[in-house]
């Protein structure tokens, strides 16, 4: 075997736009993430583990005219047979070609849930990772709206079992078709006007109503101070689309009928409202009311994408912005009907709707609720007194454990005691055991309580501590129950 | 925007090497790696989950005189700044970056645990796939031994928690150390005719006692026929390799006499044995005897890498291989201590030990042992029998759940009864439920227990299934009730 070149060391760093998680990020992650595949798998959703690495032909991540994928995958080219495979970029294409690939033997509908990482190959910034977490939720091959209504439901169940409050989340719902209608009656072909009409209806979310009026008209002066030219309508023109993202209304059913009026004579767009009540009395009759699934036509992300049903989740709440600001803390889900989904693969249109959520805003929410996190979660550290008696101390944790409490022996070198409490301090250790030679004989240990410690030395004067001694002396054989009296009390 | 290029129809297939998993096979093993994530958490293992791209140069992945990575690995090229990227192809070099770059801020000792996926630039085979599983378990930075008996400790529990029973594996654990010492008594230095004895020592496993015998001397018939050249050791020289591997008795005691024996004055090697019997009372004196873990010298795997304890787990139940005959399960975790992991990136020698488990391999095992697998898992699908009353249907869909129920409404077109029979059955639904027009009238339901119905087709002869009917005519109310009864009976 030939030796390795002498190099230089190598640096010790994720590539950029990469990071690793640690501990409660892990395990706090994780949770949240078994949480939601329990009511997946309660609606009746199966699990799904597509592999990382797809063909690119697969993923649909050739551009024209160029020999290699699209900047936007992490690609590369087998040895073998010069095949370009790449990582998933989403969990969305690699469902297609998962459904295209074992449709017979799959039923029909097919739920599926997935979750997992995905990685783009983006520039990275900041908060923004290459590699991130998706969890989906998908049924194939059911055309009915019920379908779509279950998402909502399912949608809303999930945010209440995470941990998000009736009352704190709203998922809205609007529909491609209406606005299909919309776009209909206003005489708009596909084409590159109504293209325009497309792109200024996605800024409605920044620039409100006016705004998408000066875009739909001659144009806009942005608050940079540029000006952007409008599409160029008339006012009459305009009127539909304005009529559409406005016309929602406290009530549904005159959501509904505002709705109607702004497809007029559309048979899409009928359809489109006639689906959108559909799915509000589906819900309405699961107890699924306007205060948590609502319709609501001012939902504009994704509707360039989806072909029906659209939906979006927001969380209510006020929290402050980077300058202290309060705003909502916005959209953590999103989803809808796409029914093209399969056809690349197999020519056959094939019904489908699904939701996506953001796993990573979502875990953000339930920290700023108190949801997860600030919990005590280090171990109980036994220290290590006397270097020869490692058996002892590996007894005590081993009672410990077995008393379902954390613990662990201390295992660096522990002649310095100050480095012994240093590391128990950095492990959060709740508590801390001590049993030196003297200890030993007279039968007994020292139990530290190191978060009541902490408080005491943070607050000395204060007469009320001096009578809470935070370290006891126990008899050996109460170990458990004065350290379990101990972390119930912290825990309270 | 330019139109897509016109291209035929993609593949809907993995990229060779590659799979997918379906429902069971992806909660089963999230169950297992949870299962075993409580475990290494109450040892005060943290979670870890490092990225899965890694720059080529932190795997150390370069191979001598070529200009990309190591065939093993999938690599690719950065676009800006021509950085090799690569996906991990184990968790120990990552773990290996990630302690080094966060040295400063992590607890010394670190004890963490990873699981997740892992990649390999490999010829695929049968069973042999590209993307697998692994789950670790690490403590860097604590050069006592206690470290590896605790390890061992946590592997055994590790193994009974996910449900191998104590008597069905054994940990057994050797020193490489101790086969230094041999090989200094013997005379070898580092060189060609050690590095020759090391790998005829890794064949012990195939060839036992007599190959190895012949392997360290003049050489061997293969069973295919061939001729394979010995070591050219004197039968004098081989003895001490030879009473090393053989030096197991039933007694502790004993085993660490004869490896006594074996290295002579070796310090090195009375050092490997001194380690080996503290590892032993550590963990009997913790009540983890010889019947789950074991000083056992014949263990080879890991030797030519490890610096200090190996260990394995080996489930010691028989099964049925390929051709019928009954063979030992064999191995399902592996580890040791390696202590230079660090070293690459920091220059500094930093003592490491730890584990990996099988993933897979030990789900195989527990789907032989009956302890996963088997369950009834699909939902209770309740039938559409009139399109119109969706509403009722999800309605009852929703009491179920409410209940705990996994339950799901037929989605598709519910024109065909049958079709939907159809479905339930490939749902592995234990339960249909049935409301029709006249149901609905006189406020009852249908329920048919499908795993009954299932036994009842099969055995239709027998007296006993006509007296036990499979479909009941509940009243509306009786729902959730009913559908209990019935789980509860096919679970029993």
């Amino acid at each position: 075997m030939a030796k390795e070149k002498k190099q230089p060391r190598p640096k010790a760093e994720t590539p950029k736009g990469f990071r690793d998680y640690f501990g409660a990020e892990v395990t706090e992650r994780a949770e949240m993430l078994q949480a939601i595949a329990r009511v997946y798998h309660l609606y009746g959703f199966e699990a799904l583990e597509s592999s990382a690495v797809e063909t690119v032909e697969a993923l649909g991540k050739f551009l024209p005219d160029v020999d290699r994928p699209n900047d936007g995958v992490f690609a590369w080219q087998e040895d073998e047979n010069d095949d370009w495979l790449a990582l998933r970029y989403d969990l969305t294409a690699p469902l297609a070609r998962v459904y295209a690939q074992h449709r017979n033997d799959l039923p029909t509908p097919y739920r599926r849930y997935a979750m997992g990482p995905v990685w783009r190959n983006e520039k990275p910034g900041p908060g923004r990772f290459r590699q991130f977490y998706q969890c989906d939720a998908d049924t194939v091959g059911a055309p009915s709206v019920a379908a779509d209504a279950e998402i909502c439901a399912m949608l809303a169940d999930t945010l209440e079992t995470v941990g998000i409050a009736r009352g704190d989340y709203i998922v809205r719902v609007n529909n491609r078709k209406v606005l299909n209608g919309v776009l209909e009656v206003m005489g708009l072909e596909e084409g590159e006007q109504r293209d325009a009409v497309l792109r200024t209806i996605d800024k409605f979310d920044k620039v409100g109503e006016s705004g998408v009026r000066e875009l739909l008209g001659k144009g806009r002066l942005d608050v940079s101070g540029a000006y952007i030219d409008g599409v160029g309508l008339s006012d009459e023109q305009a009127g539909p689309v304005l009529a559409f993202l406005t016309s929602k209304s406290a009530d549904t059913a005159e959501t509904l009928g505002n709705l109607r009026t702004a497809v007029g004579e559309s048979v899409i767009g009928l359809e489109g409202v006639q689906e959108l009540e559909t799915i509000a009395n589906l819900l309405d009759a699961q107890g699924y009311g306007p205060d948590r699934v609502v319709i609501d036509p001012s939902v504009v992300r994704g509707l360039g994408y989806y072909t029906g049903p659209v939906f979006e989740a927001e969380l209510t709440f006020d929290i402050l912005d980077e300058k202290g600001r309060k705003r909502q803390f916005g959209s953590v889900a999103g989803g809808g009907r796409y029914d093209d989904l399969v056809k690349r693969f197999t020519g056959q249109a094939v019904p489908a709707t699904g939701v996506s959520i953001g796993v990573d805003r979502l875990l953000a929410a339930l920290r700023e609720k108190g949801r997860i996190g600030g919990s005590i979660n280090g171990p109980v550290v036994v220290t290590v007194m006397d270097r020869d008696r490692m058996a002892d101390y590996q007894g005590m944790v081993g009672e410990l454990r077995r008393a379902g409490i954390r613990a662990e022996v201390y295992l660096g070198n522990p002649k310095n005691f100050g480095n012994q409490m240093k590391y128990a301090d950095r492990r959060g250790a709740p508590i801390a055991v001590i049993e030196g030679g003297d200890e030993k004989e007279r039968g007994v240990i020292q139990i530290k309580d190191l978060i009541l410690g902490a408080q005491i030395a943070q607050s000395a004067t204060l007469e009320e501590w001096k009578e809470r001694p935070s370290q006891f002396e126990v008899p050996r054989d109460q170990l458990i129950e004065k350290v379990r009296e101990i972390l119930e009390e912290q825990g309270g």
